[in-house]
């Protein structure tokens, strides 16, 4: 058990800190999940986590990790050998690919420097070539978990339509649901994937997939073998507010009070709130001569910020540093990138004073781990949030 | 929400009334699951669950609920078009045989009643007809709990054996681990599954596959599709403390809590609390003039008593009746069983005066409902407890 | 640690079973007990706790166990050397006289045999002689912990008025508050004391004086020396939400959900339930063949029931025997009940099933402690339970 | 409900932040106070908190707030009419001295300017005068929670001692105990006097006295009336680890907690983290150019640091303005520097980034209130703790 006093800094970009109000709606009995005040409550939550989405279509909740979810949106919807294309934009978006090739779909992976979200004209272009129409699905991840950057996904939906391409897209939201703004049926997004333990505030253990008509339809022809993952059955008993298996009830329960707690905010507030700390993140960065990984202002994520370690620095010898001096975890830099950045979270249930906290965990840190730095990062984000204090 | 003053009675046979102690344990702030804390803490319960399914081999633990650890014991070890050879002791073997279906698998069934358990004989006998070694699995459930029939899972393992069949074993303990005694080594079984919403007393969200070494043999040249569920690099990750992707925190910190619990007991000493409260409820049906579903003394459950309802009369209107005046959720008949039995739960964290609160509130109900019975079933069962009083 | 499975049955007469949505009400953070938000919480629960004493008076909240409260009301509203009339209901009618001579109070007390209410009968016949006025203040408690008895208040203003006697009417309301019907207003009292602990579903730590325009008057003119007991900077800092000390945030949370839960319950329900307990306790005890201490059926409680235990049986010993076989809290015989009595509290967050689970505990622990009684207690109570079904 | 994003920032000199560990030790079902469970973990309490007090003598435990303790030092130990020689060190010495007065005990009151500690030489000189031995007790404040100023205990011991004068000593260490090096026993108090919401981590609603050999000889003798707060009975019973009235069994349950994790980090880490924290605060009000309340650098508090504001500006607009836009509790200023002083409070369970978070609420609270100051006391604040890192 972690014995050092006061709050831990949970920095990473997901899990995210849970609030109270979530925890201790979870710390409840379980009740019968075939019982009528079971029914209220799951009518009750899976009429709200449509809200989130921006769908009026179903939203499909798994007792799993995120990467179920990619599982279940692939498995539900294409055949065994199709073919899907995929863009590269980091380390979670390569993950997906695996697993794709694992299921046995055949993946093309548009190539990405890890530094950008997704390029709507790449897709546009090989999908204007594949005229035998042997894409099934466009899948993009909306925030790039491991790079910080944001995917235009209304921009993916323009070029696809551009093409005149029937294929289904599929968003990853797992770090952007509820930090970022997404509009499942506004952008025509076929299947989108969601996670409990980012935006939404909850531990980790719950998945979504929201999914339009098209999605529907194209389950139906859909020869991949599946049973969990299977929508039909869900969307079917979801209905009438019940399960086909036993849900992860307590963890509904939090949902159930996260979802009050970001209208109860508002989401343009929680959009504008995750932008504002972006902004002060990448000022303290910039302030302290350090790069931002993300190298396209127009992709710059709400979410998190993944921060470049100068030449002969290990990125993760500082988050130790950090760590046992300053009680704060940051992301780690993952596969290609090991070492080599540093990940500050900076979404979830999240204000102004946590985030200066952070920065300055991870100013000192600079200089207790003797990093070259220049002093100032957290001067210029109290700057950057004071100016815009009470604006939204 | 339940406006009804007092504790709930949750007599369903799973979720069980989750201990104070494990839900306090899951209201704590999320960490980094890739920081030493978690480490630790993962490494404590990646070692403590072996203990209760009594096996020194690795224990999977998946963010799903039952039914998923159900399809990772089937796609692990298996290949399209595989014939597996399962037992109808009831609703949920049926199911499990249904999702074998949908996985692609052949399964074979073998009639039941839903009054017994597995007849290990019966199994010898296909197995011995299967010369050509086409049945790839045995798949038994341990309890079931539709029925409330406990199957001799010893036994089956010594019928294979007899047949000199090189089938795997795969069993079911969803609701009688830690409640029922169960031993995966000693009993040879490959695959054994388990979800932590019934003896475990968690709530909903994680389940288990126990894997013997043939098991994980079997799983090298198994080809059904795998992701999500698949065991290798599960457990290369957990050697270390961690998983391959994010796992579910805070159901593991109840976990931990349980494991603590379940030892500060003893599980000799939860077998026998669980075999007692059976003993009691039975002969409370017994007196009030009803029958107990399982029709074989020697198949007897400890986790739970299924009642049948005297003809004429609906299960689901008595349960109803019992809810609404008592604030007790017993458990429904299922899917041929529908209106025709209640379920009583007597496992997970439970103790004697719990179980005589839930057999009044069934004699009582009896009684408000206008069901025909004879009075003297808590007496019955009272006369039993306090016979046994200090034993264990 | 109790390690014992299972819910502990805290049957004693208080503290009571405190419900989940209390505790987890009271497990937030401690927020500025002069902020704005405190102010709303505060504000919300002063006019609550209004409705609980039937009062449209002030109602004084301290941090403190109700033996404060008890001290409170006497030293606002008396003088040094001033006569009191007390009644000797029990033991905490004899504390509550003990505390009066340690602060220089002169308590006559007329005495009792700790079977039955308060008589106003010979409250009015000792009031009637005197003719000086001597007598400052009668105090009465309304439900009597030690014995379970009730007394009669309405009945003891009436007899203050037909004596024609100026004295105030103070009324110990500890274990009967929120458990049976009271009403400060209506009924003439000028202080009635109650405690967090029982009908209030709370953990000990909060206490009350519901104070008449009459006793606040009195306060004005009263000699003794007070501070931490102080009405008046109480009252006057209570109108703007505040307090003139830091008060017990966290149980002031809790008070505020308690609140909530007995108004969605309703008073009268709540009031019904715990006059159906006694009932059924009753009818156990008789079957039993075992005598209740309250000897006059107008007195009977609803709160709680005292039991004599058999001659030559000691009821500790008993009590002890309960703890460990069924993991039951019974309550002792106090001061010269002690051995002799053992009592069975039904108050608070407690339902039907609950109360059976009790009674079971109380016969099978008859039966293990080899104490003579007759079975079919828990028989009785049923049956009266079960009969009043769907009533109330 | 306090809707804003993110963990609020109590940063009032208390109640203080609850740890997790101590909320949810209080979320626990409150068991029978006359029990064995309750006595083993009353005796562990009892016996850890006078390493707290770093005393071998009783320390008693009241279900109260600190004003309550306050009362029960002087009423055990005095008669009415006494004289007690008091120091005005701010706010709380003077309601202190109000409510000795109240209490019918003459204070005689060294007058302060609420900008230092006591000075032990006017004390040793008020003592010298008093040939008769009128006083009977000279009453300090450890701490001063108003101003942040910190009187030297050890030498008003000296100072007594020095003048050979019998009064006993009596401190005040409310807002000090578990935050600043305290020593009941080596510095020769009589009786310390603490409170549950500051340095132990606990919501307000207990408080403490600790009761040297020579307070408990003077009790015997003291005519002041007292009940509720009389040492005798409590210290008899609490030899058992029982109680003479219901006490506060979940707060109970928080302090035992509270006091495992204050010896987990050690006192000494303790003290050197708040004096840290107090160091770093001031660095940060010089570097604004503001002034620090305590004017004496030997007297300055590591619990909280009491600020000027600039003339012209009102103290408690600031802080609104604070509250308003960071979600942040400062403390006001009291009595008569009400609207002049805001109070940072820095004690309990805190840690640096959380200092960092706080302090830059106050930067940006003075640019957006529009108080004149000069930025960089967030910087100043790092250069402190930064250098310091990893010393304790």
């Amino acid at each position: 058990m972690n014995t050092m006093p006061g709050r831990h800094f949970l920095q990473i970009p997901g899990p995210t800190n849970v609030p109270d109000r979530v925890l201790r709606a979870m710390d409840m009995p379980t009740i019968d999940h075939r019982g009528p005040e079971f029914q209220a409550m799951a009518e009750r939550v899976l009429a709200g986590i449509r809200t989130i989405f921006k769908t009026d279509n179903p939203v499909v909740i798994y007792p799993a990790s995120g990467t179920g979810a990619w599982e279940a949106a692939l498995v539900n919807t294409l055949s065994p050998g199709d073919t899907v294309l995929m863009y590269e934009t980091g380390h979670f978006a390569t993950l997906w690919k695996s697993l794709a090739t694992k299921l046995g779909l055949k993946p093309e992976f548009i190539e990405g420097d890890w530094r950008h979200g997704a390029d709507p004209d790449s897709i546009e272009a090989r999908l204007r070539e594949d005229r035998e129409g042997r894409i099934k699905a466009v899948c993009v991840v909306h925030n790039e978990t491991s790079t910080g950057a944001v995917s235009p996904i209304g921009d993916v939906r323009k070029a696809i339509d551009a093409a005149g391409h029937p294929a289904l897209l599929m968003v990853d939201t797992i770090s952007s649901l509820a930090s970022i703004d997404y509009r499942h049926d506004e952008w025509g997004v076929d299947v989108t994937i969601g996670g409990s333990q980012k935006g939404l505030m909850l531990p980790p253990g719950l998945s979504f997939n929201a999914v339009s008509d098209k999605a529907l339809s194209a389950s139906r022809g859909a020869d991949m073998s599946r049973s969990y993952w299977d929508w039909n059955e869900m969307i079917a008993m979801n209905g009438n507010g019940f399960f086909p298996f036993t849900p992860a009830t307590n963890l509904l329960y939090g949902l159930d009070e996260a979802i009050r707690m970001l209208h109860e905010e508002g989401l343009d507030h929680v959009f504008a709130r995750h932008a504002r700390h972006g902004e002060a993140t990448r000022r303290a960065v910039q302030a302290w001569g350090l790069d931002v990984l993300c190298a396209e202002p127009a992709h710059y994520s709400g979410s998190l910020t993944a921060v470049m370690m100068p030449g002969g620095h290990d990125a993760d010898q500082f988050r130790k540093t950090v760590l046992d001096n300053f009680n704060m975890s940051l992301g780690n830099g993952l596969s290609k990138l090991a070492g080599r950045v540093f990940r500050i979270g900076h979404l979830g249930d999240f204000n102004d004073l946590m985030l200066l906290g952070t920065l300055a965990g991870v100013e000192m840190g600079l200089e207790v781990a003797g990093v070259p730095y220049r002093p100032g990062g957290v001067q210029e984000a109290m700057n950057c949030i004071s100016r815009r204090s009470g604006d939204d």
